[in-house]
C-alpha cells in the first residue's frame, strides 16, 4: 500500500523538502498541502494530487481509514516516513502526519474571463501578507467570485501559510497569475467588466456604486494600496468609510467588505 | 535622560520580561507595546504609559527625536538596555528598539454602555485567535463602534500579537472584559439595545435586519461559533450568505462584514 522512505538522501524526500522554497515550487509547478481535511478537499475538487506522504503516527490512528480509502481510489503513490523525518518536511508546529504534493493549475486570463453579466472577479494588486492572501481567496470563494487574479507583485499563493489560510478554497476557484497588470485591466474593460478599486483617498463610498453588473474588485498592497496604473484604469475608486480613529482597515477585511457588497447588491 | 540597566537580574528588566506571560499581566494589570508608532499612538490617546525602554541602536538613530520629545513631555521613566538584552524582552523578530509598559484600563459595562439610539457595540464570544482579536478591535475602531466587549473565553487582548494587530486601535475605544455573558446580554437588552449575532445555521441574511437602532454585534468562536446562551438571548441570528464552496468565513472577516453593514445602513 505504501513505500517506506528511510533515508534523508532519498530523491523524493529531498524533492518535497525543497518545495518549501518559492523558486523550487515555480520550477516544478508543485506545492505541498498538509492535513487530512485539505487533502480530502483537494481530492474531492479533482485537484492534481501527485504524491501523498504519511508518518507512523498517522498510520496508527484508527479514524484515518476514510481519507486513506479516498486516496486509494486514485492512482497516487503513498510514501511513509518516520515521525522525525516527517517533521522535517512539515511546515506546521504539530504535524497531522499527512501531506500531499499537488500540481499548480495554470490558467490564462483569456480562458477564464468571460462576458457574462454576473461575472465577479477579484484582482490582487501587490498583496504581500501570506495570511491576508489566503483569507482573500477563502472569502472570494465564499462570496461566489469566479476567479482570483494575482499581479506579479503578489506573495506566492502556494507558500504553506497562504495554502493553510485558504482552508481549501484554493481548490474551489481558479487562481490566475498574470505578468502585466495594464494588459489584464484593459482586457477586463474590453470584456465589459467594471473595474472597482479600494482607494482611501477618494470620496465615493463603496455602497454607492452599482456592483450588480460584471465587476472586477481590486485589492491593493497592505502598506501602499493600489498601484498608479490601477488608479488610472479603474472605473470606480471606492472608499470604505472610516468613522473612528483607525488609519485604515486590514487588507483582508477591506476586500471582504467590498466582496460582500457585491453579494448584497445582487441578492437584495 | 535615561537610566541604564546592565544586568538581567535587575528588577525592572525581570518585571518587563515577565509581562510576556498572561497571568503576570493580569496580576499587575500592565502590558507591553512595541515600536515608535504604537507608543506615539498610546501617548496621543492619553493611555497610561508607565515606562519606556530603548536600546543602543534606537538611541543612535537620528529620526527618533520626535518620539523622544513626546515622551519627555510626560513624567515617564526611560530605561536603556544593550541590544542583546532588549532582544530578550522583545516579542518581534526585528525589534525597533523601543517599547513601552502600559497599564490596562479596566471599565465596567455599566459605566460605558448607554441608551443612546445610535450606540454600537461589538461583543466577542470566545474569540480565540490573537490575530483575529486584534483585527476585530481595529475594524471596530474603523467602523466607529463605541466599545469592544470580551467574554471570559476570549484570548487575552494584551498578548503581543493581538496588541500588534490592533495597529493602535486598542487605545481608541474602551475594551471591556466581562465575567458573565448572560448577565451582560440581559443588561444590553434592558438598555434597549438589539443583540445581533452571526450564525451560519439561520436563514435571515445580515442585510435584511435593521441595524440603524442601537446594536450589539456578536462575533463567535472560530471553530464553534456563538455559544448556546448567546443563541438564546439574541434578538436576531443573522447569516452572511455563502455563495461558493467555502464552509465558512474567517471570524475577523465575518465581523468586518457585519460591522460595515451597520455603517452602511446608518450612512445610506
Amino acid at each position: 500500500m505504501y513505500i517506506e522512505i528511510t533515508s534523508t538522501a532519498n530523491k523524493i524526500f529531498k524533492h518535497i523538502k525543497s518545495l518549501g522554497s518559492k523558486s523550487y515550487r515555480e520550477k516544478y509547478n508543485e506545492f505541498v498541502i498538509e492535513g487530512a481535511r485539505l487533502i480530502k478537499d483537494a481530492l474531492q475538487s479533482f485537484a492534481p494530487v501527485n504524491t501523498i506522504v504519511i508518518n507512523d503516527s498517522f498510520l496508527g490512528q484508527r479514524d484515518n481509514s476514510e481519507i486513506l480509502e479516498l486516496i486509494s481510489k486514485r492512482d497516487i503513490k503513498i510514501y511513509k516516513l518516520n515521525d522525525r523525518m516527517f517533521k522535517d518536511i512539515s511546515h506546521t508546529e504539530t504535524p497531522q502526519g499527512i501531506l500531499g504534493v499537488v500540481s499548480t493549475k495554470l490558467y490564462s486570463i483569456r480562458e477564464i474571463i468571460n462576458k457574462t453579466n454576473l461575472s465577479f472577479y477579484i484582482f490582487c494588486d501587490g498583496v504581500q501578507d501570506p495570511g491576508n492572501m489566503g483569507t482573500i481567496i477563502r472569502t472570494a470563494d465564499a462570496a461566489g467570485a469566479d476567479a482570483v487574479i494575482l499581479s506579479k507583485g503578489c506573495v506566492d499563493v502556494y507558500n504553506p501559510k497562504t495554502v493553510r489560510a485558504t482552508m481549501g478554497s484554493l481548490f474551489h476557484l481558479p487562481i490566475i497569475k498574470i505578468e502585466d497588470t495594464v494588459e489584464a485591466l484593459l482586457y477586463f474593460k474590453q470584456m465589459g467588466l467594471c473595474v472597482i478599486s479600494g482607494y482611501l483617498s477618494n470620496s465615493v463610498y463603496h455602497f454607492d456604486v452599482d456592483m450588480k453588473k460584471g465587476v472586477v474588485i481590486v485589492v491593493g498592497n497592505e502598506a501602499n494600496g493600489i498601484s498608479d496604473e490601477v488608479i488610472k484604469l479603474s472605473d470606480y475608486l471606492v472608499k470604505i468609510p472610516i468613522i473612528g480613529q483607525a488609519e485604515s482597515l486590514n487588507a483582508g477585511i477591506a476586500s471582504g467588505i467590498l466582496m460582500y457588497e457585491v453579494v448584497r447588491q445582487r441578492m437584495m
